[in-house]
């Protein structure tokens, strides 16, 4: 079958996929902690439906192009987990009277002020989390902060409800070990149960203290005082999440099958169909290492080849090269050869299609699968 | 009506667009040399339409699904300058009998057999230029290589046309100045004309000799025995073209327009609501130089903000700081502010996009242009 699809596409390898979602569940069921899955990884309803968690029954994402798409499709509770701005408050208040539970998050006073005012202007109570910062890395309330507390009175204040805390623990990404990322997750935790507890304090009654990122989701160890752990990339995994130790190459779900369309012989690569616009321009744990390029090769059946990597990208052509400078023996790839490239960020890669085809048996026709995009 | 727009999307200043076209016009009529406009960047049959040239009609593309698209809304010759996949044969072979006048290339002895065969099991006599690496950089015989001639003799005695050669001086984008950019296409020129002469001595009639990047084509003072010019990347300019000085920032007419959703303190920096989802992943000319993160940021109307630019960016999240590393004055861009962000690589931002809105004027409502996708 994967010699008739149109190259470059995406394939996900369905046994994979679930074994990933099995691992996860098995880590947070051990831990009694429910899942909100990520769908800004797979925006698939179908994949999407494989990743919820009874418990939780909610979702979160990272658009409101996805909060649409999934709503439609049945899932009712979506966390929109980007610091909303004001100029969206009125489509929010839109979706929210159609019968959208949706959430949204903020990290300023002043967006408070923006939330209380659209709040009274548009007769709806919108339903926030306070995101707090625990590394430094993007946004979020410092959890100790005044402005915490003084953004929750706002909300109050203005009839919204003040429905808990969310950090994400992105600094994960950047460890260099299991270790490393265990304390983040303690960190993570930390700062979302401070938090809960400063607001808690000051008399707001919270349901969700949400924390999670893949990496701390998988190895975190201590999920006392959290209602729910978020993450989306574990449903593929990716390169960036092998080098961290949080799975292995063989677990990663997701790939780019493409077809070598020529020979380099002064460089010793191949010339494949399939460049920065299948692959995208991510460029994973590089420059810090290891520097994988725009991904790792794979045969047809996903078998290994080494350390042959696309060492160059345009737009639409991709240069695979080995790792150590080897040339490539163009024996083994002549023109038409298929392989398949195992992605950096499974996010990023699948953002650059418009759909996967989910390879359940290998003798069966592939099914298609779409995904939902733009903003 | 940059004020309502939904947030992050994708602008076109119009005037901007038609003068890089008309600058990119009046450079090729001063060389008599017609352009046959690459449609990768706009991938939009409106735009395409301002950018083709009546002494060619002809266009190029790098995605099949580009060649149908232009083709259904009137485009029909169009060149596809991607290295032909034996895969994608069959499917071109359709096309070709729908009346698509659609010219492959290709760089390889093998690949021009794998044709050859396509030719008799489809009975389809394909169009094809030679491809000819002037720089190293991608594809191409040789211009002196033997395989150059052996192809087009594979071609030939199968039944299909060897229409003409093409190079692609991709080795441009990395030249330092001006005046290397004007080596290449020097370079570029005598390569294509070398492997045309071989080609016309072995017997073949050729009627293309084809040529372009947009700094070679802006910049080449020489076009003596090209029959016609590519270029893309011209109607929209970028902040890479700006820094090899083949366009002035304020020629750039794409942006992605966002809003200020956060200010982080303790980095001096801004966060928007534009991650590498909306910007791409693309980096410019870093890390060789200068670095201008993800994009340089504009005030709402274009102006000028000094060296303000995303340093970071995640999925859905872009962090704008000063290049400086002095703090951001937050008083002059509270939460709620929208600013524009030039690209670093106008075929990668517009890449991640579904459409644009055009402005024309700005006291009109701005049009929205959709964008085909996908392969």
């Amino acid at each position: 079958m994967l010699e008739s699809l149109p190259t470059p596409c995406l394939l996900v390898e369905a046994d994979r996929m679930q074994n990933n979602l099995d691992t996860m569940a098995s880590h947070l069921d051990q831990h009694e902690v429910a899942l909100r899955p990520h769908l800004k990884t797979c925006k698939n309803i179908e994949i999407a439906r494989s990743m919820l968690d009874p418990r939780s029954g909610g979702a979160t994402v990272s658009t409101l192009a996805e909060a649409d798409y999934f709503f439609e499709h049945g899932i009712k509770d979506l966390l929109y987990a980007v610091g909303i701005a004001p100029g969206k408050l009125s489509g929010v208040a839109d979706r929210i009277a159609k019968g959208m539970q949706l959430t949204l998050v903020l990290d300023h006073p002043a967006t408070a002020r923006a939330v209380a005012n659209a709040a009274e202007q548009f007769d709806c109570p919108f339903r926030l989390l306070l995101e707090i910062d625990c590394d430094g890395m993007r946004a979020g309330f410092k959890p100790d902060s005044d402005g915490l507390l003084e953004a929750a009175g706002i909300l109050a204040n203005a009839g919204c409800k003040v429905a808990g805390v969310m950090v994400h623990a992105g600094g994960s990404y950047l460890c260099r070990d299991p270790d490393g990322i265990r304390d983040m997750a303690a960190r993570e935790r930390a700062s979302a149960v401070l938090a809960a507890e400063r607001l808690r304090a000051a008399g707001h009654e919270l349901e969700m203290v949400s924390i999670g990122s893949t990496p701390t989701a998988l190895l975190g160890d201590n999920f006392e005082g959290i209602t729910e752990v978020r993450a989306g990339v574990h449903v593929f995994q990716d390169l960036v999440m092998a080098g961290l130790g949080v799975c292995r190459t063989d677990d990663i779900a997701l790939s780019v099958l493409c077809e070598v369309i020529g020979h380099r012989p002064h460089a010793g690569q191949l010339v494949v169909d399939a460049g920065w616009m299948a692959l995208s321009r991510d460029r994973g744990r590089a420059p810090a290492g290891p520097d994988l390029g725009y991904g790792l090769v794979r045969d047809l059946n996903n078998g290994d080849l080494g350390e042959l990597i696309v060492q160059g990208a345009n737009q639409e052509h991709g240069l695979i090269g080995h790792r150590s400078g080897q040339p490539v023996d163009f024996k083994r790839f002549p023109i038409g050869t298929r392989v398949r490239i195992l992605p950096n960020h499974a996010c990023a890669t699948a953002g650059q299609h418009a759909g996967y085809w989910l390879l359940k048996d290998h003798n069966r026709e592939p099914e298609y699968l779409e995904r939902c995009a733009g903003w």
